[in-house]
């Protein structure tokens, strides 16, 4: 057993599997809104992924991609924006705040991922500070953040940059005195590295994606922030262990249940991301996981239903 | 044009179908739930479709089965109810909200109808005046309602059941001023005339669902209910028109462009039932209905859109 308690929103074993709602729950809401963040929490999901990002006048906002992509962000008129899409690093918190992200262009290679998705009017990017006053209302004392730090390559071996950065998500993490229930987390393991060093109240969440498995349409790539994996001398299991991890989140793909093994060998959790599909939902409950990061998270409560599983400590 | 101000929100044309929620959102939240309600309205979704059933103790409450059925309730301590599924009209008000109808049992042939949806604990059948006082809210004044009456068929021609029945619903509607936006809707085609003798400021919706197309699983045949479709004289638009309907709300099986076509030349809207698969939705579109009804919303805004429609009036 580890010392650190936010852990147990995240471990699995005993007839749990942890589901985390993947920014929010992109299949059936927009994503990294509070909107969706809200209708997670109110269907019973303990756990939210979201991303981190630094508008220029550094405030710590919540979307995926450092730019704000075309096929989900509108005008205030209403309008998908064109041309070349913005950097959120280099836009002030209310330029951000002032474009809608409600809705997906069902037109675009990304818009046709999530055709449930609802379409909604006047929402925005949040800022990390509203999720945070969120999962600090009463009603929300069971819900765990596994808060992704994005590393813009641009700035991937600026050391004094990933000090800015974590120290002021940290900094709001802890005004919110929400650090027994926050996991950090990246694909930038060095940033990680500075997480520990600044914040070593709260546990780390290594993501990791083979470079066999390409990107998603529509996201950034992850393997620009993350490790060179053709060069890791041990197992990532064995070498996020070693760098001081306490949870491994590997893409659904490279899942196998020997690794899931030998991570828990280790001591570490395992939650594997993005798991949308059945069968996929269904593999992972066989491998093992701890957890499954999903877009569908009232997909993967009928799965694990199915299989005589829960997704939390509950009485029921 | 017609009186009935009613109609303004089930109107389509101009760019606008109407999107109406069939029992809330039943692909993505339980049915015939509050919370199911609260989700389709804050997604934007104007017009509510859902079932009225008395309780023994004289309560309408919301529900689409005569009984309430065992893939979908459990006892106060969430086990699935067992044996012989109880019957609402013989049950208080009390010993239905006792029971827990927030989820689906996965591994029925009803559950498996709908797999995404969210698994909720402690949601309890609504009464209709739940609703009808979360319409009455200012932020929920452009919401419309599409109140379906379930008729008993062993109540068929019980006369004084049918006034007994119309006068209760149609005095909580009019206790919460909201005449200006319900419209009666039943298969029970005889009900209907009751409820214009009654409420003449409602227009009526005639559901219609030929035989040949069978009932849907885990739920309660139409067929019992409705008209004998072999025995009509004329059209079921013409049909309907006499009758003194002012909605035809047909199985989108049942649908053609030409029937269609006829209904609004005879002054009638149209809003097809239930229109979950995009193809489904994309010939609806295309046959020129007035409204879908849909127990996936998300899904019917993006086919909207992609086709330069929208579901409302409003600026965007």
């Amino acid at each position: 057993m580890t010392a650190y308690s936010q852990l147990a929103g995240f471990r699995g074993g005993d007839g749990v599997v942890r589901l985390i709602g993947h920014r929010g729950a992109r299949g059936v809401m927009p994503e990294n809104t509070m909107a969706g963040f809200e209708f997670t929490t109110m269907i019973g999901v303990e756990a939210l992924e979201f991303d981190v990002v630094m508008t220029r006048d550094r405030v710590p906002v919540i979307t995926h991609n450092h730019h704000l992509i075309s096929s989900a962000t509108r005008t205030p008129g209403g309008d998908w924006i064109k041309g070349a899409e913005p950097k959120v690093s280099e836009m002030s918190l209310a330029e951000v705040q002032a474009l809608d992200v409600g809705g997906l262009d069902g037109r675009t290679t990304y818009g046709r991922r999530f055709p449930d998705q609802a379409f909604l009017n006047d929402a925005h990017v949040p800022r990390l500070s509203d999720l945070l006053g969120f999962a600090s209302r009463p009603e929300n004392s069971n819900l765990h953040l596994l808060l992704e730090l994005k590393s813009d390559p641009v700035a991937r071996n600026d050391a004094q940059e990933h000090r800015n950065v974590v120290a002021t998500v940290v900094g709001e993490v802890r005004a919110y005195h929400l650090e027994a229930r926050t996991v950090l987390h990246s694909f930038d393991w060095l940033l990680l590295d500075e997480c520990r060093r600044q914040a070593p109240e709260m546990p780390t969440s290594y993501l990791s994606q083979l470079p066999e498995n390409p990107a998603d349409a529509g996201e950034d790539s992850s393997l620009a922030a993350g490790p060179d994996f053709n060069s890791l001398q041990k197992s990532i299991p064995q070498t996020v262990h070693e760098s001081g991890g306490q949870m491994w989140c590997p893409h659904f793909m490279d899942v196998t249940p020997a690794l899931v093994d030998e991570a828990h060998a280790l001591g570490l959790l395992v939650s594997a991301w993005t798991v949308n599909e059945t069968a996929d939902i269904q593999a992972m409950i066989a491998a093992g996981v701890d957890g499954i990061v999903s877009d569908y998270p009232g997909r993967v409560q009928h799965c694990l239903l199915n299989h005589g599983l829960r997704w939390t400590n509950g009485a029921r």
